[in-house]
């Protein structure tokens, strides 16, 4: 379902948000990231800059054949043409044109200082640049949009020359005059004034772009649509330069669900959260788990405080129903939540603690010893759970006893690598003795113990590591920094995750994938649901 | 210097922004974040909640004696008296009482649904409640500031009750009377009217407490500011429950540089960064590299666009001088940035690459070709620079030459986990064979490689490794994941940066530690900075 042209969201994750210190996409990537953005319900996704950057020529031809899109339009961005050139003979202009697109984005200088001292150029040039380009674009059948770099701080000392800017490009041909606050400066009652006398003063339809410098890219981009603006641009999760750009995720939820404007197809405001958090993978960007609307940790309650009336009434104590935007509310088992906390999180995994007291008071003290020393329980649910059964009903049988592993890394002469584990363990009073190749100590590792263990244990085949991350717990007041290591183990239908903490890397691994296994084994299978299952694994979300 | 009380910036970094998911504080550590946040120029710190938590009732015990302030005031926080309880026979009062600051904020419930469905029971009982306990602190001769739970959410129902609760509060003595957006679902253009309302029909000192559930929290609090308020919370970092609070970093840079205002001593606003850092450190969370105004990217910049035209006018091309707020401005390596930047790098480096084209031209391509495989020279300056040297002078001397390494971790029947690491190097043509024991595995393969080698290389012994950083590259189309290690090492006056990236975690984190003191060994020490040397360390912000 389109929502007509009434009120544009238009993506720029591929190009401006393609700047963030860390971030190098492929054109697969990219392929991938445009299709992720168009089921969020975006209007317009700024795929790159054609003849520029090689691989966004690549990526635009490569669109033509294998990008289909449902809501959005594709868009190629680029400058106008090169001063006292002719624009019929600028190849980047031209490359632009060849890209394919039905709408293209140009960048203009709309900040005279910019057009002397970075441009180099007269300011009349730089207005022929734009016309010219303009002109040229939609005499090719393109709807043009332009960027108007620095519009804000050009306008700070001179309200002219932008708006002459603008009145170049409309005149020209363009549909909207996008007002950029390229070095992020503004704050939002400065910023809407501006934007409200430029749409008094021009009648032009104007859109928004801004940076998040001072920490106010969001309220900005609503304080400019407050003004007037029907077009907003942001980047995913806000990746950018410097401090990165408006988050398109928060500024889509807060128009629908604050500013009550509909700018999303009504289906698509449930996939935010996959969707940003698949676009972090595609990014190689952790998740930020603090994100609002999309963070896991964006609807957790923590405090004992609020844990205790959150039973009574969960509406008082969140601005939306996480629901909505395909989060979930979550309540975190930590020190400082006590008691209400693991009952709630108890009745979160299906196991009801309100007639054990002595297990929840027992519970909550290990839990506070283990975090101390570095131990993390908040996505560790898997682990949290043994933990849990263990009080409840004494620990589940062990799925073997271990003697001893050995882990060995060797770097040779020739220049090969190879990482080699030896474990011995018993398992039904039975010794075995197995040893694992891997591309690294981990991986050799968990292949010795599935090589011990799968005969006995044939379920095991189906599980294999999701992923695997470690985090460098820094020493402070003496003690030394120890390694946690965080497991996400997958049977398919099921994704579950496992802590270990040691200041040995190896041996904090080892404690997670133990955990992962045996979590894995001792519980009811997913098709098993119906077995009186107390215990199902967690759906990942 | 002191500001005197026109205008308060209030930090609660340590009571509402411990509430983030994954913060443990210990009491040492609240004392020196408590330090820090003083050093940085904010009028009040919220040291906690005694009475509620044992902790911080012991926090408060040894501020007493262990605390010196320059500029700050401490305060504690605690709840208005229990519901049928007289004030002075409610043990949570008197622990507030007991802290000894000079300085309370209690927090009452100001939305009537709170009040009847989280604290059960009346509107008029919850009024009496805050009337005797602001009169019973304010009797024992404490300054008290009342923090409005939930007073927007609930002046949206309701007009009247959240102002009977201020009411109540100034009649019995309260100094302030701080509008929490506690759901944190605010934007600023709503809550800027609002307070602007509360405050021409009470006429009351007013305060703004923003979260950040909707990405507005900072834009908010400027707009509480522009509507009238006085004194403004938020948390380091913007720590905090969900989305996190305000960030008092981000608004402290805000009030002085944007609107102007003097919130902190004129000599406080260049040390944000570093405490900024610092505070990240004890509080265990990597710094966010993208904050505003304080993020080690903050002012960096990676586009190959803007790196050429930065050359001229650095002004430009940032909101601020990052010089201002303790921050630097930085020059990306990176593909996209081009001959442009790394000319930029080198000149950062002190190395002039104008005459040699050809040079930064392989520079490029290895660039581009090794962050394709997953390194990253953006925070690795160190290897960046042994890279571009072996580019324009060749491979500075090797200091050894490997033959082979091996690395072992065993776990013993008695549990006990052991590493062990043996290198085998030719030093100077001589072969030395050396084992090493370590916590882990990487620290004996350290302690291996400086054991062979610090009888030629004396100066080994004053370098030590600072920081260690594991990132797990997912594989993406069809490549397999990645290690990426970064380690920071430090001689005292300098700390270097380098990287390795391997399948292999061990292989990763021999070529980063090889870097480390090659980088350490070949290059002008601190105390030779007049020798000729062109390479001098990096100094570490």
């Amino acid at each position: 379902m389109s929502l007509g042209d009434a009120f544009h969201v238009f993506d720029t994750t591929l190009r401006d948000g393609a700047q963030r210190e860390g971030i190098s996409y492929s054109v697969s990537d990219k392929l991938a990231v445009a299709r992720l953005l168009d089921e969020v319900g975006v209007g317009f996704i700024e795929g790159g800059w054609p003849g520029a950057l090689p691989k966004d020529t690549e990526f635009f031809a490569r669109a033509r054949s294998e990008l289909t899109l449902r809501h959005a339009r594709l868009v190629a961005f680029g400058s106008t043409r090169r001063a006292g050139v002719r624009v019929a003979a600028d190849p980047q202009v031209l490359a632009l044109r060849d890209a394919g697109t039905s709408v293209v984005c140009l960048v203009a200088k709309s900040d005279v200082r910019h057009v002397e001292r970075a441009l180099r150029t007269t300011p009349e040039e730089n207005l022929a640049m734009v016309s010219d380009t303009v002109a040229f674009l939609v005499g090719e059948g393109r709807r043009v949009f332009l960027d108007c770099e620095h519009f804000f701080d050009g306008y700070a000392g001179d309200r002219e020359y932008g708006v002459r800017v603008l009145s170049a490009a409309f005149h020209a041909g363009a549909d909207v005059g996008v007002l950029c606050d390229t070095n992020g400066g503004m704050l939002p009652m400065g910023l809407g004034r501006v934007v409200a006398e430029v749409a008094s003063r021009t009648g032009f339809r104007l859109g928004i772009h801004c940076q998040d410098d001072s920490g106010c890219a969001v309220a900005n981009t609503f304080a400019a649509v407050e003004a007037g603006v029907t077009h907003v641009q942001g980047t995913a999760n806000g990746y950018g330069e410097r401090a990165g750009n408006a988050d398109t995720f928060a500024v889509i939820a807060g128009l629908e669900t604050k500013l009550g404007l509909s700018v999303v197809p009504p289906e698509c405001l449930v996939e935010l959260v996959r969707v940003s958090h698949a676009i972090a993978e595609l990014a190689n960007i952790a998740p930020d788990t603090h994100q609002p609307y999309v963070g896991s940790s964006a609807f957790a309650h923590k405090a004992g405080l609020h844990a205790s009336a959150i039973k009574v009434s969960p509406d008082l104590y969140n601005h939306l129903d996480p629901a909505v935007v395909g989060n979930d509310m979550r309540i975190l088992v930590t020190e400082m939540a006590g008691r209400a906390s693991v009952e709630l999180k108890g009745r979160e995994l299906g196991i009801d603690l309100s007639e054990r007291p002595d297990a929840v008071g027992r519970v909550v003290s290990q839990v506070k010893e283990l975090e101390a020393a570095g131990w993390s329980f908040e996505a560790a649910d898997a682990s949290f759970e043994l933990l849990l059964r263990a009080e409840l009903d004494g620990a589940p049988a062990a799925v073997f006893t271990l003697e001893s592993y050995r882990v060995l890394v060797e770097h040779w002469g020739n220049g090969a690598v190879i990482s080699e584990a030896t474990v011995k363990l018993y398992v039904d009073g039975e010794r075995i003795i197995a040893t694992g190749e891997g591309n690294g100590p981990v991986n050799a590792l968990d292949q010795a113990l599935r090589t011990a263990l799968t005969r006995r244990y044939p379920a095991l085949e189906s599980m294999e590591l999701a992923d695997y991350k470690v985090r460098i717990l820094e020493g402070r007041a003496g003690t030394g920094a120890v390694t946690r290591v965080l497991i996400d183990t997958t049977d398919g239908p099921s994704t579950w995750t496992t802590v270990g903490v040691h200041e040995n890397v190896i041996e904090a691994s080892w404690h997670a994938l133990v955990d992962a296994l045996t979590y894995g084994l001792r519980h009811p299978r997913a098709d098993d649901h119906d077995v009186s299952g107390t215990l199902v694994p967690h759906q990942h979300q």
